[in-house]
């Protein structure tokens, strides 16, 4: 067992297991304070939301509460482990919520049969939280299962693996791009993997102005072209009619590769065949689909990313799920729609091409961050991510119709 | 609106909504610790569960969390408002069980349409959790809930307004009767009410002794008979081959009367009809079945418990439910059975009868507290109940056979 593995494990079980707890946030000493808390006083509260349902945002914790859900058939590139063994991840997620956007949050592992009855398990508790994270979700159940819960809820559901993924990465490859002199609209993309990420990533780049007919997606057995009689409907949907087979054939003159599937799947030689400048996202973790030092030995015009912290342009989620989410609470918006999601693209890329903190620096373990080839994403520490997308994620609900409630003060300048 | 209404609002929305939330409890401030709680580190835990689920114990949060769990079918004295409606009261609970045991606990509303759904919806999240509270259920359906449950997850399922009402019930109902010098197999005793926690109350009482055919149970019909033809199959295990048929019928001649039922519903004159030095419960809340003063006035010879802090002999589930859960969790036992239930109910007698603590009478707000008439039951403010039902119940536990754990080294003297 490796150093880091026990150290990982020893982190997780002492002192005590786990790692979140719940707290009280009111005084809670006296017969006085109980009194309040809990009989006779609660009837209070209780009056007051039986007689209008809001008011369980103005007297409990609904409002700042978010539940990671999942059962466990996709846990980090591990697979299908079940609900149980996913615990640890869900409850680290929580984690990061509240570390970065002080939201509370409580994984929940469901068990289940059918996807109906993962389903209705969900919606039948929804009502408890003020937004649901869904997390290591397999495909394609998981497009389904996010789509029926946003139909069925009203409160935001949103599947990070899928959306927080896109943001990100969207946002970073538009920087990318920008700085390598490319439009977008008329950029080929090649992407390497069909699942959730792989699909969300794609689709959302397709609202920032890709062509669907210029991305070529491959899973296991090729190229996605309109002859494959294999595929999905989620498949489908990126289904190109072109005699591209093999990735080869694919990356040649390509602009962009994005990797949403597994480790050294890009080879020094497909990636020599790309186009000029090229912008090359590796986000399988913990082994990218190309080493970064053979990416960059093999080409110098080169951007990339990948879903590594110890090297530059870390694709990383908690870039986004923390803040999209704080913004959707802080205007109880009721869903989280494209227009949000892109304003909390636009807001990332922004910080990316400002003037780095000097705390951030220090946070990062780096002497330098300037916008360039190197620093195309903010890094996970950069507490500017907090207040800018947050503000801008609420902005764009507002501005769309979804949110119950105007701008909070603490984001009026 | 009353002061205290008012007070109970803004103890509930101000500074924050709610009073519960979530609390990091490991190192989360550097990239390092990030790195250990989430990707990469996350991974080895999961391994480990994956290998063999019960680490999921061992590092997780899972042991110490207990989910409080309703349909909002029968919040406090309140009715059927509804899961929204019932959080206030929820949140509650979960404060409770932090104070007073250390339990990490959160609240979950759940929406149904049948009861089999509700079951299945609980079962299916279970895993998430070291306990299930379930809370303000209504009967019938409480009783099939429960069972269901328990059968269903292998983690302790408790219905607090059957077994922790029963518990601190038949614990100051036995103290009173050994105050008054009766023997509970030859006591007659009238259940005014016949819901979940009065029947729950009477079972427990059989087992500790009661003898059935002496107990009276009324529901909003009168005397439980069996000529009646409208009981359902657990108020049928109380219908009496009798005669008596209202409430001054059955309290003729009783020496103990338990009140789970409503305001005022026990007239002085029925008082007057029992038996020389009777024990009476009226645990109606916030209106007992009769008023303390009316009831002193009436007899002399009375020991009397009502629902209220502003009462002596406060029968209140915080003595109970709060320390049955610890002393279950930390043995890791599979269930609640009735041997753990009997242990909580002897050993919260048993503190009753000890001298009290300074402190404990210090936060209590009273001069002295002596064994007898006016203390038949610990306060709630008393530490030793947590150490003492703690105990007693984990030792019940291993002693029965659902422990899985041994006695941890905290209880060991």
């Amino acid at each position: 067992m490796s150093d880091f593995t026990e150290q990982a494990l020893r982190y997780h079980a002492e002192p005590r297991p786990g790692k979140i707890g719940i707290e009280i946030t009111k005084p809670a000493e006296t017969v006085t304070d109980l009194a309040l808390a809990y009989s006779p006083g609660v009837a209070a509260p209780v009056r007051e939301i039986a007689k209008d349902a809001d008011n369980v945002y103005k007297y409990t914790a609904k409002g700042n509460l978010v539940a990671v859900i999942t059962n466990g058939t996709a846990i980090l590139g591990l697979g299908n482990l079940g609900p149980m063994a996913s615990k640890p991840v869900m409850e680290g997620k929580s984690l990061l919520f509240k570390r970065f956007a002080n939201i509370d949050s409580i994984d929940i592992e469901v068990t289940h049969r059918t996807t109906e009855e993962f389903i209705n398990t969900v919606a039948n508790i929804a009502d408890t939280f003020g937004g649901i994270n869904l997390e290591d979700i397999k495909a394609p159940e998981c497009f389904e299962i996010e789509k029926e819960l946003i139909k069925r809820c009203n409160i935001p559901v949103f599947h990070d693996d899928q959306h927080g993924t896109a943001i990100v990465t969207a946002a970073g490859l538009l920087n990318a791009l920008e700085i390598q002199g490319k439009d977008i609209s008329t950029a080929t993309i090649v992407c390497m993997g069909a699942g959730a990420a792989a699909i969300a990533c794609m689709e959302l780049l397709i609202k920032c102005g890709a062509q669907r007919e210029y991305i070529y997606m491959l899973d296991t057995k090729g190229v996605i072209h309109t002859r494959r009689e294999d595929l999905n409907k989620y498949k489908t949907l990126f289904a190109n009619n072109t005699d591209k087979r093999t990735l080869l054939d694919a990356i040649e003159d390509a602009d962009v590769f994005v990797g949403v599937s597994g480790p050294n799947v890009l080879s020094a030689e497909a990636l020599s065949l790309m186009a000029a400048n090229p912008v090359v996202f590796a986000c399988s973790n913990p082994d990218p689909e190309i080493e970064p030092e053979l990416a960059h030995a093999t080409r110098d015009d080169l951007i990339m990313a990948t879903g590594r912290s110890d090297y530059p342009n870390q694709v990383n989620n908690v870039l986004c799920f923390p803040f999209i989410f704080r913004g959707a609470l802080d205007v109880r918006a009721s869903e989280i729609n494209a227009e949000m999601k892109i304003a909390a693209v636009e807001a990332i890329r922004q910080i990316a091409k400002e003037s780095v903190p000097d705390a951030v620096l220090k946070a990062s373990n780096v002497d330098k961050l300037e916008f360039g080839k190197t620093y195309i994403i903010p890094k996970p520490m950069d507490p500017r991510l907090l207040s800018r997308v947050a503000k801008a994620v609420a902005q764009a609900a507002i501005d769309s119709g979804v949110a119950r409630l105007p701008m909070p003060e603490q984001y009026m300048e």
